[in-house]
């Protein structure tokens, strides 16, 4: 594990400082920004020694800077629009200065290593999507969420930022996945799961079953683990478990709902009778614990990974706590250089598998798809080229930096 | 609610009984087969006054049937093999004389009203739908389960029988969920929901987007509620839940899953201390009960919809009681003629929302394809034509009946 206190070794363009480059925190986003946005960023900078720039309303963040008494201490970067809870992929080109834009300017002015917001996650994925730019090499982004499994979390990816994935996106997220594991976990090789239906490789559908044939027809840097199922989400069998973001969002929100279902019932049935009350008297402390550690406001929000800097989404009903662990989370994944780290994975992916499915092809643009259905251009990008828009999707370009100048936020002005 | 004296009425071919027919258990699928299934089945006869006939070995059966004092109460229907648990579509082809292909067999008789069966999923599936052929007009059938929800039960379907769905497909299953919740809760027009991965009709993946528009357009004996997300699974906001088979199958394993692991965890919680584990001991008889409800084994269990007879699929692992469920809801459903239910609702469906896809034609053989992908033939089939064989699945016919008369079991002798 990287300890905290190490520098960034971040890209070159950053100057190369001895202390670590702060968390961009979005101090709009969230039911409850910015009070408890911010007592969460005081407690990461107080407890934990992360170091944060305020991005909101600058008036409104000194207000509750002065509650914690730390007016001056922490720097604030005014941004005079929120995204609204509610918007979606609209919202990022409507709202060039919203809190969340100045945020992704102040990663790419390398001012900051990461932003942390929660803002509607469609809001936050679109904007950073469009201000960050996908990575080199990267197809499609995706959401890594962390699930409380013991000793070691499991990561699970796509939990909804990319829903119509193709088997080839799938390997990418192995890859991310690993990356990202590797920063959370500290082993060198974690070990990745395909979600499907059975164990046996010829379990799922169609996009799955070719999926797996890639990960297990060779695996530069991915310990492919094989198929997982449902139940394996909370079962601690592999570190990273890939899926497409329609899946996964489906399988997490179950599995929350599940849970809290579960912790709901289990509090009507130990109140119901007056043994059972005394009973759950003495067990007050322990269950909370256990709560706590399953509950998604503790250990929820995930982190969007394939854009040039790293985004933490925190939940929107995120309290204080919520935004301390996201803060910490951001801190850990910038100082573990998780953007590196990702080129490197995705490279060897790509020298490994790629050359499978495009047959040796060094520029997806002449490929000839095997099926009428792989036309759709969800190919792998040769990088540098700007990626062609996907169906469905608001036309900026994922990588290369062509978006039109008035979509540009101007300068952040920092207090 | 159809009570349980009634007599069903089922296919004219059927006799005209005052009893309604029995429930055909296969002996030989499941774990803790035969010992547990007939312990189960016993029991559905003597408590619940359910009609079973078992098929598999005679002597096996008998012996059992000593056990409990039943010899020549319940009548037995000699089967050589069974289907392993391992085996899945190949072996519905392979042993034409297992115990589930003699089963579906007595339905296509009108001799058992429906199959009870612990096996292999996949087996039990497979021989039953190239046993009892699919429903006409019925595209691809589908896994209902019934999830512990109150004061009602919540369908979920499919979980698993079809992974590969297009969007007239799950309009289908909406169709074929009603029809199910109609008996099992007794309302007239359950409430359906899309399960996808917001509330808003854009949110989804284009199958998902397609079916919401499909559902949204027109409801002739479907109250479509909109979109579901995961942690509906458990909130009781609507009756039936639609997905495909792939993302049903994960949601329900997840649920499951998550489930078994709140309460794994809350009992480590509960007696990690001497003051914990007195609370445990006053609690007891009131976690069991919840503990009861929401485990799979007494929940468990799916019901294969679209076929020409009622399936049961009971958990591989099923107990006694598990077994008695199923036998329960097996006589339900054969009550409640839900394979004619179907079709009644599959034809109100086609009349008012098929006409939107296939544009009036009455034969899908000549349907453009809007797009290259269209071209699965997972098209609405008119019947009474034999639909093609689809990719990675046998080529049995789903409807009609021209299956090769060497793959028929020949008749069962009944003792």
């Amino acid at each position: 594990m990287t300890g905290k206190g190490e520098p960034p070794r971040t890209a070159a363009r950053r100057p190369a400082a001895v202390r670590p480059l702060p968390i961009a925190v979005d101090t709009m986003g969230g039911d409850h920004a910015p009070g408890e946005v911010i007592a969460g960023a005081v407690e990461a900078v107080r407890e934990h020694g992360v170091r944060v720039v305020l991005v909101g309303r600058a008036p409104l963040i000194r207000r509750e800077l002065d509650r914690h008494g730390t007016v001056g201490q922490i720097p604030i970067v005014h941004a005079d629009e929120a995204l609204d809870m509610g918007e979606g992929a609209l919202a990022s080109r409507r709202k060039p200065r919203s809190s969340v834009a100045i945020a992704c300017h102040l990663i790419k002015q390398g001012r900051a290593s990461a932003l942390v917001s929660a803002g509607s996650t469609a809001g936050v994925v679109a904007t950073s999507r469009l201000r960050l730019k996908g990575q080199q090499g990267v197809m499609r982004p995706a959401i890594a969420v962390t699930l409380p499994t013991r000793p070691r979390p499991t990561i699970l990816l796509d939990a909804g930022a990319t829903v119509d994935v193709k088997p080839e996106g799938l390997v990418q997220f192995a890859a991310l996945g690993t990356a990202y594991a590797q920063i959370l976990t500290d082993l060198e090789r974690p070990r990745v799961g395909l979600l499907t239906i059975g164990s046996e490789p010829g379990k799922g559908d169609k996009v799955t079953k070719r999926a797996h044939e890639l990960l297990a027809g060779g695996s530069h840097g991915i310990e492919f683990a094989g198929n997982v199922e449902g139940h394996d989400l909370l079962s601690g069998a592999v570190e990273v478990i890939v899926t497409d973001g329609f899946t996964g969002n489906v399988a997490l929100k179950t599995m929350e709902g599940a849970i809290r279902t579960a912790f709901s019932e289990i509090r009507t049935a130990m109140t119901s009778s007056p043994p059972a009350r005394m009973g759950a008297l003495l067990q007050r402390r322990r269950l909370q614990e256990l709560r706590d550690r399953l509950d998604p406001d503790s250990y929820g929000g995930g982190v969007l990974l394939g854009l040039n800097g790293t985004v933490v989404i925190a939940h929107g009903a995120s309290h204080a706590r919520a935004i301390t662990s996201a803060c910490e989370l951001a801190h850990r994944l910038a100082a573990g250089r998780i953007v590196e780290r990702i080129r490197e994975q995705v490279a060897a992916t790509r020298t490994s598998r790629f050359g499978r499915w495009t047959h040796g092809e060094r520029d997806g643009a002449d490929k000839t798809p095997d099926k009428p259905s792989d036309r759709t251009p969800d190919k792998p990008a040769a990088p540098p080229a700007a990626d062609t828009p996907r169906e469905g999707e608001p036309p900026w370009p994922l990588n290369g930096d062509t978006s039109p100048e008035r979509s540009e936020p101007r300068p952040p002005r920092t207090e």
